[in-house]
């Protein structure tokens, strides 16, 4: 079987055929995206995309976060960039990409547009990701590593099969809209840093909703657009591994369960500490005061990314192993954006905690970890580690998730938790009204 | 100086430093491109994308080919595909690519959307193309034989360039648009053969438009984004030859000043023996009748393309040296797509002309020539030659293309030409509305 057979057949997977497990994950993901998209939603590159799209008008079938309502594929542009514009969104490293930015706004917007369930775009969403997930393993790191965004790339893929999905494409449809989206998905990390990066998440929904549209309107397109000769893979890859990327899980599994969700608002080589931290402090009869050393150990790759001894900025904290191992051991939130002051990186007390952090790193240690010990001034050493690939029980991500949407929005949150706990009730509309709502 | 650097600058050219044989080219292109596009106007692409996209309505500020007033975005995007429809519209060989289609359309709706003049809708684009020439040759052969389509991506810089020259960008906001466009343009060849290929050409002018007025808002995007690290130019050639691309012509004169027109509605491997002969049939005294042979020399990599000895169907005659040659010498028009019937490949006076053919190969003849002669019963022999990097005369290429016209179009072809005759009179918007009006 080529990759568009398997992306064909698990495009069409009946919804009694998605795992009860799986189907978890993808609505943890519509709750973080959703808070994500509506904390965005001041953001510059959110106001000017509004400006910009909103000023051409249009049919007003799909909703926009921040208000109003515009043609799907304007929407769909529209909040990709939205939800991605914080960059607190989802993550999944088997390919390293983000998948709600760039699918779920294609998802959402087709479904509103044809009046589908809530439920149905969020499963539509799952085979999306999934085969985006898919897409980017096949690519290979090789992809990323020339400069390519998977978050744009294989997410337009995976935006266009659920946008297709919830437009009822037969498989010659699908086939027809993957293929256009060989030719019409693009997007490159070399914008990272700037408002291009969430613009990529727009790239991908809003292609997807656009090829998509066009399949559903008879336009064809190469056979395999895909892995077929001068398709999207040997175009946008040296060196595509393919061949293995259906044998685990095997089809009817979904690598999407191991999606992974920011819980602090900094970068992601700190989280494994954070997390081990937490972990530690929330242990009984731990002193702060008591703290003589805390001994790090770190993949190598983060030392030059997330290792600023002396943060000047709130921003610069987001990177500062000493800085955050203070916030933690001091009890100080890391859920939020707006924790992370300038006042805060002038905190004497904090600086006194961080001098006492001691980082090195360690080939042994993966990207995804942290390793390390705290050294009490009773001579006692707690050991501490933490490895983010690890699963997480279900309530206690779902009580993570929820403070983080607390974090963001206050108790706006629970409402849109209420939405993804009722979904099963909810329309494609109703969804969309309550996130365009914020 | 960057590439980037030279196209900053060529994108802020005053018009009065833009030489007037390259303006008249930029017109003629105007013409084949109105005449192009309003001819495909009943494709099924265009048809298709006129229902998806005028589904989405919007503000009414720019025109689609075959009716109605769409965004600017989204009426770029239907009239380069319609355009495209036919594979009529001209050629640049320097980084081989279909300059108008891409370009030309959202010159237009971005001129229309300001209310420019319509002599500056055609400046911009001249600007864009000759970009967008210099970008293609940047890329190299590399970049087409890898399987990307220089008419989206190349052509999605000149788009963007064109736009945003009517947006009124300064050259940090020129900057931006071009970093976006770096993003965000796509395209591939393995959609030839479907309508992929011309959704190519509306690509194109659709990110032009969208990246330009983003920009326009303040929307922020990689330094470089063409040549920086991890750019487009890296991201998408393996070979990039960016260093001599504004050696010949140097700035100031423009390459696009060679770009080519089709005359004749077949396989453009077959324009130069069509010029030849008919050059030879315009001399006195030749009767089809004491035609004995007709031998062809051509370049070898033709006799795969357009060599078909015994066409079955009118377009497989579009593929047939043998049968063009007899078409041109009895007299039968080659300009106009319905020309070429099924009832032409079953032409019994055609089959014993074209039996007559003789083609070889021959690597001393150029991709864009046609040598050989003709032998006549009295015995006399004919040489014939034709090699279209010849510059044709202006008045001849006027001539030739209001031939193409009135093919297409019959006297409506002539309303267009007079439109561009009297371009410096018109505004963007007149200009629009004639071709919408077709």
């Amino acid at each position: 079987m080529t990759m568009l057979d398997h992306i064909l057949d698990l495009a069409a997977l009946p919804a009694s055929s998605i795992p009860a497990g799986s189907r978890r994950m993808a609505r943890f993901s519509l709750y973080d995206w959703m808070i994500c998209g509506v904390a965005g939603v001041r953001e510059p590159v959110a106001e000017r995309l509004r400006a910009v799209i909103g000023a051409e008008g249009g049919h007003p079938v799909a909703d926009v976060i921040g208000g109003g309502r515009l043609p799907a594929r304007a929407a769909a542009l529209i909040n990709g960039a939205t939800s991605h514009a914080l960059d607190y969104d989802d993550t999944h490293f088997s390919h390293v990409g983000h998948p709600s930015v760039g699918i779920y706004p294609a998802a959402l917007a087709a479904g509103e547009e044809v009046d589908a369930a809530a439920a149905d775009v969020a499963d539509a969403f799952l085979l999306g990701a999934e085969a985006s997930v898919r897409i980017g393993m096949g690519l290979g790191a090789v992809h990323y590593n020339r400069g390519f965004h998977q978050t744009a790339t294989a997410g337009a893929f995976g935006a266009t099969i659920a946008a297709g999905r919830l437009y009822g494409l037969d498989r010659a449809g699908m086939r027809a809209a993957i293929g256009l989206c060989a030719t019409r998905a693009s997007g490159l990390k070399s914008q990272f840093g700037t408002m291009g990066k969430p613009y990529n998440a727009g790239i991908a929904a809003s292609n997807g909703v656009e090829c998509a549209a066009l399949a559903r309107a008879g336009l064809t397109s190469a056979d395999d657009g895909l892995e077929g000769p001068q398709g999207f893979v040997p175009t946008h890859s040296d060196a595509p591994v393919t061949e293995n990327v259906w044998d685990d899980p095997p089809p009817g599994r979904f690598l999407f369960d191991t999606v992974k969700y920011k819980l602090h608002a900094c970068c992601h080589g700190t989280h494994a500490v954070i997390e081990a931290l937490a972990a530690l402090k929330a242990s009984p009869g731990l002193d702060p005061a008591q703290i003589m050393a805390i001994r790090l150990r770190t993949s190598p790759r983060w030392l030059k990314v997330c290792d600023i001894k002396a943060p000047r900025t709130g921003l610069e904290v987001k990177f500062s192993y000493a800085w955050l191992a203070g916030m933690i051991l001091s009890g100080i939130p890391t859920a939020t954006d707006t924790a992370y002051t300038d006042a805060l990186a002038a905190d004497p007390a904090l600086a006194v905690l961080a001098g006492r952090v001691q980082v090195t790193g360690d080939a042994a240690v993966g990207d995804m970890e942290a390793v390390g010990e705290v050294v009490l001034a009773d001579g006692r050493i707690l050991p501490f580690a933490h490895d983010l690939a690890a699963p997480i029980p279900a309530d206690l991500l779902e009580a993570s998730l929820r403070a983080k949407g607390r974090g963001l929005l206050g108790e706006r949150a629970e409402k849109l938790w209420s939405a993804v706990v009722g979904l099963d009730g909810l329309s494609a509309r109703v969804l969309g009204a309550k996130m365009g709502a914020g």
